[in-house]
């Protein structure tokens, strides 16, 4: 479940408790991870709200180094969950946080064994194998719009966005998929969430709405182009998919609604 | 010429030189019509930036109200020209002001006999039969984006907007042309202008990108959600196209470069 970040955490909430019920609600044991996030006490308000709609046992888990993502007794409390949450904050530290280590391993392989994992914001960017590591937004495309970083490859072939329209991300994604057509751009609205599902469908829960760039028939010289001038990008087909809509990741199209 | 807004009019002036060019420079005789601006001296800045780059006679056209758009001696000034250019302000001012009117109806023959006609920002958007008449940006699409009302018909089947990257205004453009297919959307970046030839060839001058969206495939539910709730809009196809770019009105696509 990848979230745009700033999600409903005081009202009704529909994302989280979505969440929650996926763990399991009354029988939940979900472990926050806050590694993206410099605040203290980031894990604490997630431990406290997934609580609160129903979660029976929510546990922030203390990686604050490299070495933490190696603690035995981090990794066991972790592999028991049935449900795994990654706070926002910078998808680069918490890569370089847990990248590669029995955590990020853990994560990874209850994911494909069906233990669901949410990611809001920076949490939800770290998901894919190929991640947006930053870059300006609010032009047109630029070629220096699009800096990858390595995430966790919880699942293949996209690269996810976040904070999307609020911060005027389209263009940036448009350019991310000009270097990559294989990747499929998904880009996410605050207080809105991408649920990927194990059959691959995404469907869509929340105020805002999800960008889906597809590639696949995309020309342009994005690579001969000066990095501060205009590419010409053409064919990208977009889809803008509200609540309740579903993709298929496997076909790429909309799932047309009844 | 469709002109996004702030064009270059203080150093090199390309977009502003080609202008004068097409219109014959030594020779051009260019009527510039404020008409879209409250403020009373807009015209007269571009009549001296259009004669110090080599526009032989440039004369601002006094209509202020629907009255002076009848007037025959400024009708006559206005068929006598080799150009005409349409300032910034308010397209829906401009609309009203000469839509309609023997200034509006000469604009109209002069331009499909061949006389330049060029426009900025609102001066641009006045151009299509279709107009966008203004609405919101800065979200994902929302149906409540997209107010209409009728242009001077120079080009017709598409829309234009304009300051288009910068006032982030993707989504509408995308919500516009959901509730018409039919529709070619056409958002030009400041300081850049789409060159629409006799042909209906597009050709992208400046600094930043021109995006075409293409509705002809795009399945939508924008006239069932509410104004504020994110409809669904799939299979837009889009293309950026940067500085010497070009694309067929026609063909629907951008002409490959050599």
């Amino acid at each position: 479940m990848a979230i745009g970040g700033a999600e409903d955490r005081t009202s009704d909430s529909i994302i989280l408790r979505r969440f929650a019920m996926l763990c399991g609600n009354g029988t939940a044991r979900i472990s926050v991870i806050p590694s993206a996030s410099r605040i203290r006490n980031a894990g604490e308000q997630y431990r406290r709200v997934l609580h609160d709609i129903g979660a029976a046992q929510v546990e922030v888990l203390r990686i604050s180094e490299r070495s933490d993502a190696r603690d035995e007794g981090i990794v066991k409390t972790l592999r028991e969950s049935t449900g795994i949450f990654l706070t926002g904050g910078s998808q680069v530290r918490l890569a370089r946080m847990i990248g590669g280590t029995p955590v990020g391993d853990a994560i990874s392989e209850l994911n494909r064994a069906g233990v669901p994992v949410a990611g809001t914001s920076a949490g939800a960017s770290v998901m894919s194998s190929v991640m947006v590591a930053g870059g300006r937004s609010g032009t047109s495309p630029r070629s220096s719009m699009a800096r990858f970083s390595r995430g966790l490859g919880l699942i293949d072939s996209v690269i996810i966005d976040q904070h999307f329209a609020e911060r005027d991300r389209v263009s940036r994604l448009v350019a991310m998929v000009g270097y990559n057509p294989g990747l499929l751009g998904i880009g996410i609205d605050e207080d809105t969430a991408a649920l990927i599902s194990p059959d691959r469908f995404i469907e869509v829960i929340g105020r805002g709405s999800v960008l889906i760039v597809d590639g696949s028939e995309m020309q342009t010289d994005i690579e001969h182009v000066q990095p501060a001038a205009p590419p010409t990008i053409s064919n990208a087909v977009i889809h803008f998919i509200g609540e309740g809509g579903r993709y298929s990741l496997d076909e790429r199209n909309v799932v047309p609604q009844d």
